[in-house]
């Protein structure tokens, strides 16, 4: 059994979003030699999320609309009023949607769907480079 | 430290259906024979989430109403615009709920709350058979 | 590799009271001794959830605004139809945010960012005393 820390950067546009890590998530698990365990995707920060979706043009579109009513960009948030930096909507989805996901994966694949990707969903209101922790528990 | 893969199979009926998996979770920990550690119940689909609930009639009306408010089944998605298959409220339902849940247990038993359980809530628009990852890492 | 239990003890108010736990989770990995892996923090209940914010007094409005959006405090639930507990909204956003997270740390350092805690949101409606349950696997 071992832990393998390792790092993705991505860069974003902010405003909810969507990039697929798969790929690289993949890759990660490739290097660490580790043949079945899990991997828990992380994001240090508090404007960005995780989860999985079909990466599809569709849903890059649905999934910002789904946001928009949940924590509208333009309502007034507490958060603005003392710290005006105008990014009160992506505190709140980025709390709702949850900064960590863990994924199984065995004999170096993980077990996703076929239609199912690893994405971070970047809420914050300008565009970031971020680092992903990835976090490799197995044997 | 070991790792045991092991899956659990459910059949639903789509439509925000509940289905309470805790007792397959608690047997396939005691076939690991791992005494603690934590099992990553996980959905390889992308309509489908994993949670805990109290597992009672009430609530299992309440939380499809709660879904409905978020992504109601009858709204439009740019999803089905292209592929036509009328299960864009299941993926957006799906990605905010999220399709893995990591669960401590010791001395072979899970560390839940009396009423709490641990459930599939399938999102998709048609009934499913599906196969639940569980991923069982300890000692 | 080793496997350590550890429980936080917290008292809430309820009513989406969020309680800032990253020093108890820091001190425990600490005390553990297990310098690299992850600690998975888990609500054993069903009325209470966690994830990560940045702690500060305009996101402790924000986030229960948005939460009574998505389940109203005095919205009709079939779970109080049933029990008379009133707690059917705790239950329903507990549902959604989720019990579990699970975070990475490495030699003994949690890998969060530096505007972001660890949170226990309590969303039962009365104040509550609760163990949250931590697991730490790692080396």
């Amino acid at each position: 059994m071992q832990v393998i820390t390792d790092t993705i950067a991505i860069s974003s546009q902010g405003f909810t979003d969507i990039i697929d890590v798969t790929a690289k998530v993949e890759a990660a698990i490739h290097n660490s030699g580790i043949q079945s365990g899990t991997v828990t995707i992380f994001v240090s920060g508090s404007t960005a999320g995780v989860t999985t979706i079909e990466y599809e043009p569709g849903l890059l579109k649905d999934l910002p609309e789904a946001f928009e009513k949940i924590a509208p960009k333009n309502a007034r948030y507490h958060h603005d009023a003392t710290w005006h930096d105008g990014n009160g909507f992506s505190h709140v989805r980025a709390a709702m949607l949850g900064c960590s996901l863990t994924v199984p994966f065995k004999s170096q694949h993980l077990l996703l769907g076929t239609w199912q990707q690893i994405v971070i969903i970047d809420f914050d209101n300008r565009p970031r480079n971020r680092e992903i922790v990835l976090q490799i528990i197995g044997a």
